[in-house]
């Protein structure tokens, strides 16, 4: 008899027929004797309709009251899943953050997990009763509700499969899986069947749809075994789980884009000490993030700098980026915001030589330029013009033999 | 400084208008230098949605995980008032039954509250701070979330001014006050500016719409000062109180009527000890209310039982009476749909005579025949054709002068 935990998203409890499928599902599970820890997210639409409800109220937020306020969308789903059961007679109790507990560090709306309370779990297990834990809420040190920020409810089910001790921690979302690429992009993408947290991380946007970032690397540091799966099929989605059981032999796991980055160049910066903190340190200190960062030391002494924002970041940026070059000395800053960043994912790459090269390659074919790159253990990202987004990802796709069609052998990648 | 509970129905939350509305009226209460514990029932409609929602998951109820599922009702209006005390500056806490705690007897749906911890009140009224306690809710012995019952917000907040020993108890609602009589069929109906609480059980009907039965008791019982008043004016409603405090004086307080009953009859009971019990017994068992008992005893030995009981209950109890009518050898049963009950409630009763012999005078003298009476110490009922209704609410209002133009003093009433 394994222990499952299994978390249903909220397009999977976004109406009564649905939520008596997720009954169906789990009553099929206990059926075959696994016991099971049900996790479940508010229904589709819910969060943003009670967001929308607190808005109107006080337009700036209210973190305390409004974790109060959302946290109503879980305990709907979680009731109304315990009645589902009871319905088709699977003993079954709803749990909120509160009951369990679910203990975090009390930062409203971003809270972070400090303890899972296993004792009244354990007990129900043991009595036959399947719990049916609200996903999304915890309860902070004073007792207050607090809630994990959007898609938290990722994190609460890995939070628990770690603290019972789980076999596996099943996502049922409404995809099947995560792809090679996004099919949208590439028609041709495959499911992959088995993925290492740490290329899941590195797949960013691919994998960020179908599982919270959070999620993962709470899973990797526990070595929970995440099963994405479709709660309206019965096929096998994909494991995501600890490199030793993800498929070594894979250079390239899958393809994936982001088109919300922009590029800030500083051309001429003096080449001495301490620039470089000049320029980053308050751009840090105003809350934006820096992704890629390429520095060309040049022959005169002095150096480019680009690096990339989020869009929407820019503008901020620019002006910070603008006051430092002036108290640097160095020539002019740059903005452009028609990039996108490609990259390819693949623990592989570690014990392959030339995959960096082949994708550079592989871009060249297509007449893309490459106007930065940087690079990680398991990921290649290069910035190109964004209208050559999604004939990169297709190029890269393609070209390292991940679609449907093209089963790639270790000789022809080598 | 006085120490104010104060209890906001849910049309009084109706809408976001509607709660910062009530957030400017505690603000104003604490401007004017009283403490505030604030008591919010969910959104008008909210718990009917709620419920509907949990019933077309399972038809036939579901104890514990209904009452979860209708919590979230008023937890979104605590929030919601919290966010609108923050939006006037004021400090503020929304709390849950969870949070209080206000523990109970664990009855899922009716539960009875049995203690309301104080100290977390106590402290956040001590810096300063508006606790906004969600009605209607609590905390069983095994840590679930139990209800109330319909209107149980009134018990919250009454039990919270018991427990905090409240200067009063604030019930903020739809309408003004307790009339004399409803207003839709004595136009001249007039506001009751102080009542006993025995007085408000007693017009159960006329009480009942704007103050919850239970909440009354328990008022009465801890002598919690109620003051039910409009949310949507500033004057002074009805108050509610001891004894000791109310209008001696008046004899009669109001007159209510009651369409939901009907009459049974069993003629010719053989009359002989236990035969009562023998009826009686098996109506209890099946959980029917009887209202009215009235016995006559005839010359031939036999007597006659006729006793009203509601009228959603009289094929029941009429199909019990007649499988006891035949065991216990008595004639017939004879059951009567088109009655109603109409009342005059005074505590002054007690020490006037001929109030009863006025009030059968005055149905006389419009022509309506009574067809049973019972009588407590502060109330005299009648039960008469369900038509006369309205006409026998009039004729009695008048004929003890309680209408607005027509203020009757002592003498007249004597």
């Amino acid at each position: 008899m394994a222990l499952l935990v299994q978390k249903f998203g909220g397009t999977s409890v976004g109406d009564v027929d649905r939520i008596r499928n997720v009954a169906r599902r789990v009553a099929a599970s206990r059926q075959r004797g696994d016991g099971v820890v049900v996790v479940v997210s508010a229904m589709a639409g819910e969060t943003d309709r009670l967001l929308a409800l607190g808005r109107s109220v006080t337009p700036q937020g209210d973190g305390r009251e409004m974790d109060q306020l959302v946290a109503t969308g879980e305990q709907v789903s979680v009731a109304l899943v315990a009645m589902a059961l009871h319905a088709l007679g699977v003993p079954a109790r709803s749990l909120l953050g509160l009951q369990v507990p679910v203990r975090t560090d009390g930062a409203f709306g971003r809270a972070r997990i400090t303890e899972v309370g296993t004792a009244q779990l354990r007990a129900l297990l043991d009595e036959g009763i399947v719990p049916v834990v609200a996903g999304f809420q915890g309860v902070g040190p004073d007792g207050s509700v607090t809630t994990l920020g959007r898609g938290g409810s990722d994190t609460s089910a890995v939070a628990l499969a770690a603290a019972m001790r789980a076999d596996v921690c099943e996502i049922y979302t409404d995809v099947d899986g995560v792809y090679t690429a996004d099919p949208a992009i590439c028609s041709n993408a495959r499911k992959i069947p088995r993925i290492s947290y740490e290329e899941m991380l590195e797949l960013a946007s691919l994998g960020a749809k179908v599982l919270q970032t959070r999620s993962v690397e709470l899973a990797m540091k526990y070595g929970v075994a995440v099963h994405v799966r479709s709660s309206f099929s019965d096929g096998e989605g994909t494991w995501v789980v600890g490199e030793e059981s993800a498929l070594e032999s894979v250079v390239v796991a899958g393809v994936t884009a982001d088109r919300n980055v922009a590029k800030l160049a500083v051309r001429a910066v003096p080449d001495r000490p301490g620039v470089c903190a000049a320029l980053f340190e308050p751009l840090a200190a105003a809350g934006i993030c820096v992704d890629m960062i390429i520095q060309n030391v040049s022959v005169d002494g002095t150096t480019d700098l680009t690096f990339t924002v989020p869009r929407a970041d820019l503008l901020r940026a620019r002006t910070i980026a603008e006051r430092v070059v002036s108290e640097i000395g160095a020539r002019a800053v740059h903005a452009e915001e028609s990039v996108a960043k490609v990259s390819i994912v693949g623990l592989g790459m570690r014990s392959h030589a030339g995959v960096a090269a082949r994708m550079f390659r592989l871009l060249a074919a297509e007449g893309i330029n490459i106007e930065a790159i940087s690079t990680s253990e398991i990921k290649v990202s290069c910035l190109v013009r964004d209208r050559y987004l999604e004939l990169a990802v297709r190029a890269l796709h393609d070209g390292f033999g991940l679609g449907r069609d093209a089963p790639e052998t270790d000789a022809e990648r080598a």
